[in-house]
C-alpha cells in the first residue's frame, strides 16, 4: 500500500509517450497528484502545479511517484539527486522502473536513515497463498483479450469511474505496474510465483458486498502463448461474474508474436467463457470494449453496431464513446 | 544440472511411503542409484546396497541426493552430520525439501570451503527467457489431466521408457522437483515466475531432430482453479504435437478443491486441444492414459474398453498394463 497523495515525478522525459503513469494517475486519480516535479528540459506537462519537494510536503504529499520511463535502465546522477533529497524531505518512493529502487544502495541508505520506504511495484511485497477456490461473496468483472495492449486496463479503470458516477459500489483492482502506481495498492501478477498466481488474484479480490463490483485489471490473453498462463490465473483467480470481451480490430498479428494471428472476438468468447464456468458456473459474456483508434469515428461506429447485431452483446469503444453500455450490462445482471 | 549418479539418502525415513522419490530414481533411472544411505531405525528399503560415503564415493557417487521428505520441516541434526561428512566427503548435496538447504548457514559455509554445490530443485537456477512463440524442430507430447496428481509424470516416463526400448528418439523433461532429481535436469515450473513461465517451457524442450520426442511432465490441470495458469503455460510453451488425457475415474472431487468435481475425458479434451491447437495447429489428441489402481482388473479393462470405443481413441493403464498404446500412437503420428 503506498502512501497517498502523490507528488508527480517527471524528471527529464522528452515527451508527453514517456509520462504514461503519470498521466494515467492524473486521469484516474485526479486526488492522488498533488503537483508536478519536473528537471531542465523535460518535455512532459501534465498541467499540475508545478512544485518543489517543500512545496508539496506541506500541500500534504506524502509519495514521491516516479511518473515517467527512465532511459537506458539507468538511474541518472540528476535523478538520484531529486530522490536522496526527497526521501531527506520525508517522502516515501515509488516506481516502476525495470531497475529497482531497493538494489541503489545510496537511496536504500538514505531511506533507512530517514525510515522512509522503497516501493518497487513491479516486485511482490506479500506472501500470496495458494487459491482455495471458494466461493466469494461480492460480483467481480474481468476484461480478456483477444490480444495484449487492446485496452483492457482502460476498460475496467472507466467503468469504475462510471459506476461510481452511478452511485454503484464498485473498485478497480489492479494487477500491473501503472494500475497499481495509479491506485496505490494492488497486485504485480507478472512477477508472482506461479503456484501463487490465482491465489493472488483471490487474495486482490476478497469478499464484499452482495452489491459491490471488483473490476479486475486484465494481463496478457488466452491466445497470446508468451502469457496465457498469467491470463488463465485471472481467470480463475478472479471467479468473475461477468467478462468484457476487449478487442483491437486493425491488428493483423499478436502483440511480438509475427507468426500469430489474433482471434475473432467470437473465438475468444468461446474459449474463455467455459474456462470461466469452471470457477463460476454461473458467468456470463457482458459486453465487447472495442479500441477504435485506428478507425474514422464512422468506422467505428459502424463496427460496433455490426458486432452489437451478431454476438447480441453490447458494445463500445469506452475510450471513445463511453462505458456507459457495459456499466447497464453489468447493472442489469 | 545435477551431477550423477547418486548415493540416495533415505534418513530416517519411517516407510517407503516417505521415500516417493528415492523409489522413482531407482525404477526410472536405476544406473543414478550407485547404493542407498539410512540411518539407524529408517524403515524404507529400495533394495539397493547400503553404503557408507566413502563406499558410495569409491563406487562413483557424486551427489548425495535426499531421497524423502523431512518430519516437520527441520533437517534434524542426525541428517546434518550426515549431510556436512558427505560435502567434506566430495558430494554435492540435491534436496527438493521445503526448507531449502541453501537456507541452513552450516551447510553453505562447509559447501563454499569444500567447493561443492547445493542444489535445491524448487527453486529455479536460470533467467528464463520470455516465450517466443517461434515454432521449433522435434515432436512434443504432454500429458494433461483432469485433475492434479493423476498419473501425468508416470505416463510421460513409462512412454520414454518404452520409446527407447524401441530405439525410437525420446527425452522425458522434467517439471517437477521428483521429476528433476530423477533425471538431474529440468525446470521447477511452480516456482518459476509468472511472465516467464511459457518461455522456461520452451527454454527446457528445444530444436531437435525431427524424430525426436520430447515428453514433458505434466503439472496441475486447466480445471483445477489453483493451478491452471501453470497448465496452461505447458501447452503454449511446449507446443505439444500430442495431448494424452490423463484420468483417475474414482475420484469423487478435485484435490483440494473440496466444492469442485473433476471433468469426463470428453470435457478435458474440448477445453485442451482447442487451447493446444492455438500454439501448434496441428496437434492433436494421442491416447488416454488411466490410473486404474482402486479399480480390480477386470473393471479396468472394461473401462478401457469403453474410452476406447466412445472417444475413439487407444486407452491405457501404463503402469498396470504398459504404455505401449500410448507409443504406438505417437509411432502412428
Amino acid at each position: 500500500m503506498i502512501e497517498t497523495p502523490y507528488l508527480l515525478f517527471l524528471g527529464d522525459a522528452p515527451d508527453m509517450l514517456a509520462a504514461k503513469v503519470a498521466i494515467g494517475i492524473r486521469d484516474w486519480r485526479p486526488d492522488n497528484a498533488v503537483g508536478q516535479l519536473r528537471l531542465p528540459g523535460c518535455g512532459a506537462d501534465l498541467g499540475l502545479s508545478d512544485m518543489t519537494l517543500e512545496e508539496a510536503r506541506a500541500a500534504g504529499a506524502k509519495t514521491l511517484v516516479i511518473g515517467v520511463a527512465n532511459r537506458g535502465g539507468v538511474i541518472s546522477k540528476e535523478w538520484k539527486k531529486v530522490l536522496v533529497a526527497a526521501l531527506e524531505e520525508g517522502f516515501d518512493l515509488a516506481a516502476g522502473l525495470h531497475n529497482l529502487l531497493r538494489n541503489e544502495p545510496d537511496l536504500v541508505a538514505v531511506a533507512e536513515a530517514t525510515g522512509r520506504s522503497l516501493h518497487d511495484v513491479r516486485v511482490p511485497e506479500v506472501d500470496y497463498p495458494i487459491a482455495d477456490g471458494k466461493k466469494r461473496r461480492g460480483k467481480r468483472c474481468l476484461p480478456v483479450g483477444t490480444d495484449c495492449s487492446v485496452g483492457k486496463m482502460y476498460t475496467a479503470i472507466a467503468m469504475e469511474r462510471e459506476m461510481h458516477a452511478r452511485n454503484m459500489k464498485a473498485t478497480f483492482r489492479a494487477t500491473g505496474q501503472t494500475g497499481i502506481l495509479i491506485t496505490g495498492d494492488g497486485v504485480p501478477l507478472d512477477a508472482v510465483i506461479a503456484d501463487f498466481m490465482a491465489g493472488s488474484v483471490e487474495w486482490l479480490t476478497p469478499d464484499n458486498d452482495e452489491d459491490h463490483w471488483d473490476l479486475i485489471e486484465g494481463q496478457g490473453s488466452l491466445f497470446h502463448v508468451s502469457y496465457s498462463g498469467v491470463t488463465m490465473a485471472l481467470i480463475h483467480g478472479g471467479q468473475p461474474d461477468a467478462l468484457i470481451l476487449c478487442h483491437e480490430p486493425t491488428r493483423a498479428q499478436m502483440r511480438g508474436l509475427p507468426d500469430y494471428t489474433p482471434p475473432s472476438l467470437e473465438e475468444l468468447r468461446d474459449t474463455a467463457l467455459p474456462l470461466a464456468r469452471i470457477a463460476n458456473s454461473g458467468c456470463v459474456v457482458a459486453g465487447v470494449s472495442v479500441n477504435t483508434q485506428h478507425m474514422s469515428e464512422e468506422d467505428a461506429k459502424a463496427y460496433l453496431a455490426e458486432i452489437e447485431s451478431s454476438m447480441d452483446l453490447p458494445a463500445t469503444d469506452p475510450y471513445r464513446f463511453g462505458p456507459g453500455k457495459l456499466v447497464d450490462a453489468l447493472a442489469a445482471l
